[in-house]
């Protein structure tokens, strides 16, 4: 479907919209993470909002307690189409009416049956209703997430790769910090405050001690912290850092992938963080949706490659996955691709 | 320093020489890979021309012989001053002279001494005459690494790795046919055709039975073919196919990187393609300037690392280089990086 002719000042305001659905990602689960923006009935910018966490109001509400009275004769511009149903909340259609909204543009329909049906209560009363704005930037944005586990069941999960040119995320001796510079570093951090867990290998929690925490530059602590797993049959010490209480913890003691990601039933998006076996096993059963790899400017030669899976023997077991973006990071790259269906 | 302000006309006919000299390169050698361009006196193209095999003319005076009675009062353009000794083919300086050129635009002035002194000779012969024209372009393209054996007393040496994502270069069971996709093939092909020499370990010998020649797609063999060197103990199979007389061979019955160099006293610019051990090897003894990975969109798990050297212990060992490129070709990436001094 080609996407629908909308005005210039509509098309601005759902960019705004998935940026600022950013901030909502992560800390609105189960909710979705949807972004918001009202411009006035002259196209101004009035108001913008994002999902609070559970309980809180939903984006659409945020934007409109910002316009206040500006939303009279305006329109809202909504990442995900407004919802039709009274959870704890009351619908968002019913708000945006009350209001006084004059036009609806929203990017993706509701996938959800119970929610569904804003779109069509809004246009039966009479308000300019318009799908698909900037619909595969959304799908790909913030909201992606919650979109996967609405259609697969489960979160959608990410392997993180931190190495070496050749693929080492470890010298022989496990020294591994710093393999990736400062910047690369931040934008993992980053990305860790929108992540609902965080999953790793208990020979990783072991021998690392790692916080796994999502922290700014200046070492503080991102407001939303994500739910740190640990695979593997071995215990903690009590003094580890994963029990500091910064953020929950799970143990999953097996070997099954699978069980994580049944240990996180409301989760949209899960990072396995390493180590190597943890990130083979992810991939061998099938459980890896996307792969970032930040790639250093350094060779190593030896040491702990960044994947390891005893049961592949030949070249035709590799996983395919298609490249979705490069990016340079200080030194380093981030090379981001998606598993090949 | 500041590269001088030349004519529009001189500045594209440097572009064009410098892509005319990659012709020349792998095939000029011991001599330099020089391109050069004639401009006529009303600063249209006359001739072009690329240094010609050892004994046959340098490439001013292919240039000069394209461009005949045009160059009377004209301009030559070229990526090296022109020499001013009588070698097998008398020098060029005269050469430009007795054609009546009345400018010559140089890149980089030559560094040996016994050819230097060509800008010297023409400008004291009253020809306008001016160095340091895309100077660095020239010094990183196809003359680059013939300045390098000037500079360093030996050839310029690149490593190349097509591994995958996690650093493999094979499966366990050694199969790694292919691992990249055809641009990344191609692309290596039409790099062969203008190195010096290719060089591999005798288990990569003995495991690919590899031809190591430089081909087009359809399989046609380039004019050029590089030197293939084997650095190891154990001998080659009588039907080795790097017996077959397609391009010389070189085995180097050592495990010692110097020791290949050695043998190939001429060369500017040698190509390791592995495997592992070999790579490791010339990283070990500083003699790697470039590494080109060729990364492929999969993930193997386990296999044969892309390098491998035993007597690294710790990160602090990793060696470091800078990012100089990264190239889409097809489904893989190209990420070209030189060696950090
Ligand atoms: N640069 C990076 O991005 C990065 C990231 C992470 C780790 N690392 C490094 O990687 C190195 C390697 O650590 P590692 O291999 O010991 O760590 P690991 O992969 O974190 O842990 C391996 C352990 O996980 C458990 N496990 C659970 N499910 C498994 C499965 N399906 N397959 C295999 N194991 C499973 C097993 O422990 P039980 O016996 O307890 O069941 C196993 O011993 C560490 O030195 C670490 O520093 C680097
Ligand atoms: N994808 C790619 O780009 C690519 C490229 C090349 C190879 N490969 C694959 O890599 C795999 C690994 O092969 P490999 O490790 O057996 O091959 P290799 O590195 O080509 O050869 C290793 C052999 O080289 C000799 N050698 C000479 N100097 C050495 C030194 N300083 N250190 C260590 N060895 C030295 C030794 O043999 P002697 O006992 O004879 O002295 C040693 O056994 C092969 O399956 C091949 O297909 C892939």
């Amino acid at each position: 479907m080609t996407p629908p002719a909308v005005p210039e000042a509509v098309d601005r305001a759902m960019l705004l919209a998935i940026e600022t659905s950013g901030a909502a990602q992560g800390a609105s689960t189960p909710n979705p993470p949807v972004g918001a923006v009202i411009l006035d009935a002259d196209g101004a910018l009035a108001g913008v909002g994002h999902t609070q966490p559970v309980g809180g109001p939903h984006a659409e509400v945020m934007a409109l307690r910002q316009a206040g009275q500006s939303a009279r004769g305006g329109t809202a511009v909504v990442t995900l189409e407004p919802c039709n149903h009274t959870g704890r909340t009351g619908p968002c259609a019913q708000a945006l009416l009350d209001a006084g909204i004059a036009a609806v543009y929203y990017a993706v329909p509701d996938p959800n049956p119970q929610a569904a049906g804003g779109a069509a209560a809004l246009s039966s009363a009479g308000v300019t209703t318009v799908g698909g704005v900037r619909e595969a930037e959304v799908r790909r944005g913030p909201l992606g997430p919650w979109l996967f586990r609405q259609r697969e069941g489960r979160p959608m999960v990410t392997a993180k790769i931190a190495a070496t040119l050749d693929g080492r995320v470890a010298a022989p001796d496990r020294t591994s910090q710093w393999i990736t510079g400062p910047q690369a570093r931040e934008h993992a951090h980053a990305q860790r405050a929108r992540l609902d867990a965080i999953v790793i290998g208990t020979g990783t929690a072991l021998a690392d001690d790692p916080a796994l925490t999502a922290r700014r530059p200046d070492g503080s602590l991102y407001e939303h912290q994500p739910t740190r797993v640990v695979l593997g049959t071995r215990g903690l010490p009590p003094q580890a850092r994963l029990r500091d209480g910064t953020a929950p913890l799970v143990q999953v003691r097996s070997h099954d992938p699978h069980q994580v990601l049944e240990a996180l039933p409301d989760a949209q998006w899960v990072l396995v963080e390493g180590g190597p076996g943890i990130i083979g096993a992810f991939l061998a059963a099938g459980l890896v949706d996307q792969v970032q790899a930040y790639l250093a400017p350094t060779i190593l030669g030896d040491g702990h490659p960044a994947v390891l899976d005893r049961s592949v023997t030949t070249l035709a077991q590799a996983h395919r996955l298609h490249r979705e973006s490069v990016t340079e990071l200080g030194d380093d790259l981030l090379i981001t691709l998606t598993a090949a269906r």
